[in-house]
């Protein structure tokens, strides 16, 4: 089918929806989770597929991304059934106004309608994203990288089979079949059929949504997250955050890539910050880049100009030694992506005007970045990290995939 | 100044916001509206030179809009001081959790940033957005149109004066100074600077924000809003309920301009309908244009292939005959710009079937479309009318120009 055509038939399926029960969705996700289960062996032999075709061509980090196992398949269904689990977004009253006139004004949650998801090739987003459209009563239009085709084909087929069992509509989740640049284009500018749009990757990825959708699209994911370690830091709190949000696991958009020490307590705090990270008996160092003055105090890479500027996915920290907190604000303000940001203090002066002053999704105090998710943070599962500020900021998870609409009541009022 | 600069002002002015008390933004807006009225001669005579400029250009009505007179600057005035009364939409706790490690998430709401409004010629328009944007912590960028600029310019340099008497940055409210189309594209692509961009216009200016923008868009204002007259409905009701939304103000986005009326009702409500519309009697009259069907039973205009698509915003009404509310929702749903929609029915069944079919921001039972409005739905004031899907939907007030962030709090928590 072209992507035309299912644009239109997910537009089409999406008029049907608005009158779903919650035990209809939720039978309808069990039965998805039962069918990916049941359709293991299709499924990894698609997987198989796209794994001798994409060996030359993608590193050994993004071949495991894409690789299925039985496990991570009876995962991925795990993962379904959570969804099931979760309360059901849409139909809640947000607001209800009965005016003196008797008119009644309610705010009700209702699905967003058609979300289109462009994503790269980790087979378990078709699966997430599609268990939360069903959830959310969304219909989504998924549009995968190349490399994960066959892969995500034979889990979206084995997700419609479970929406047909239970009596919903297949076209709740399609999958886009060009793959090309094309299709990402097409989408972009479908606002005649696509609601939202999700674009999950990295930053050309979201760069080319912001500057060619019609589409009202989320912005997502790049996290350049700082940590400032203050003055009044405890700074064996102040190592044990920063060794975690730089080093558990350094390719997720909430590590840190930047640490910013406070100058008073710079000559104590980086030659034990060098010592933790660099420690040879760890199964990985950091690099360092280093302001000229974090460099009169340790040894390391001098920064480059980008080093402020990048998300290096890697075990990789910028440090910069600054004045005080308004010049670490100053700093996040100029570099940051506003996705998560922390401060270690405990001066509650300084964590009071760090937290108001900071203009990101989610900001810490004596916290480590890496708990901004979904999961985390008690949404029970997600689409994404929002970084810009409309509609929904930090993780999205069920809620965020609705919008409102008042219903408003009367007995022939007029104005 | 260039545009590049008043927008640089504007983002600076934006990080001196995120700590201002409900006191001082209260304070700004006594200023600012004491500042309006001592101005009134200034405003006056700006004004006048604007009428004179526009005389030949532009419509009767359009000059009117455009016109200040003592009373008008006064009740400007009054709004912003309404305004000022209102609860202060920022820093609302909008949720808590605390976790059973005690790591403590408070979602609290904030403001946007820097918002671009991009309007016509009404000069209240200026101090509404203006006031409105004080009131929830924002910066207001303001592109209104060439024949008010005059007017604009004199009414932002009270304002202005208003916040630095209070301490506030005068930077806060900036007026653009080029009124050209070159303006309005280069506000719709800084994304660097502006975080949400409110076009206020016609059709082909929010086409143009859809098309260009790389600032995150809220579509307002194109109201098709439909009534549709079920078989189960009191017909005297009706009428009025049709009356008031036609005939009470065609100018204004939530006016009334198609009718779709049951087949079972139509030979017995159309006749009336035409006898009310079009008395000859009234101050005005309608003209109907109708649906071969409904030419059947009454006379008029017979529909044009575009009168199902057409804001009129003028004294006519598109009539359809319709088999039930099935096919009133899906005319509904190929013609409506989702804004308002009502159903006149005493059944139950088919209230509940539409309000939950009916995708639009606001959706009525037995009453008239013209209540959605911000005043009317006890938001206090009203930035405008949101016709999309993410972020606001309806009436846009004060807490529609806020975002959130997550202020996260532990001691030491790492993952």
């Amino acid at each position: 089918m072209t992507t035309r055509e299912i644009l239109e038939r997910a537009k089409a399926a999406s008029a049907l929806l608005s009158t779903l029960t919650t035990e209809q969705k939720n039978a309808a996700l069990l039965a998805m989770a039962d069918a990916l289960v049941a359709d293991t062996v299709p499924i990894l032999s698609a997987n198989a597929a796209d794994m001798a075709a994409a060996k030359e061509t993608i590193s050994a980090v993004m071949l495991d991304r894409l690789a299925l196992t039985e496990a991570r398949i009876a995962a991925m269904a795990e993962g379904i059934r959570q969804v099931a689990a979760l309360p059901d977004p849409v139909g809640r009253q947000l607001d209800k106004t009965v005016r003196a006139d008797g008119l009644t004004i309610c705010k009700v949650s209702v699905p967003v309608g058609v979300v289109g998801i462009i994503y790269e090739s980790r087979p378990n987003v078709t699966s997430d994203a599609a268990a939360l459209a069903v959830k959310s009563g969304n219909v989504c239009v998924l549009r995968g990288g190349k490399e994960a085709w066959r892969s995500a084909n034979a889990i979206v087929i084995s997700l419609r089979r479970g929406l047909e069992q239970t009596g919903l509509p297949a076209d709740m989740i399609n999958l886009i079949e060009d793959t090309t640049r094309q299709s990402a284009t097409e989408l972009m500018k479908a606002d005649a059929y696509v609601d939202m749009l999700i674009p999950r990757g990295g930053a050309g990825l979201i760069r080319a949504c912001v500057e060619n959708a019609t589409v009202p699209c989320i912005q997502t994911g790049t996290g350049i997250c700082h940590i400032y370690v203050d003055k009044a830091a405890d700074l064996d709190m102040a190592l044990d955050i920063v060794d975690n949000a730089k080093m558990s696991r350094p390719s997720v958009c909430n590590a840190c890539e930047v640490c910013l020490v406070h100058r008073d307590i710079a000559a104590d705090f980086l030659p034990r910050l060098q010592a933790r990270l660099c420690d040879p008996a760890r199964p990985h160092t950091a690099e360092l880049r280093l302001d000229t003055a974090a460099a009169t105090i340790i040894d390391g890479t001098p920064a480059g100009e980008t080093d402020f500027d990048t998300e290096f996915l890697d075990y990789i920290l910028a440090i910069r030694v600054v004045a005080d907190v308004e010049e670490a604000i100053a700093h996040i303000a100029a570099h940051s992506t506003h996705h998560s940001e922390a401060i270690v203090t405990a001066d509650p002066a300084a964590a009071a005007r760090f937290t108001a002053a900071v203009d990101s999704a989610a900001v810490y105090v004596n916290a480590s970045t890496r708990f901004t998710d979904g999961g985390e943070f008690g949404l029970g599962c997600e689409m994404g990290i929002s970084t810009q500020k409309l509609h929904a900021r930090g993780p999205m998870g069920l809620a965020e995939l609705t919008t409102y609409k008042y219903i408003i009541t009367g007995e022939g009022h007029t104005r």
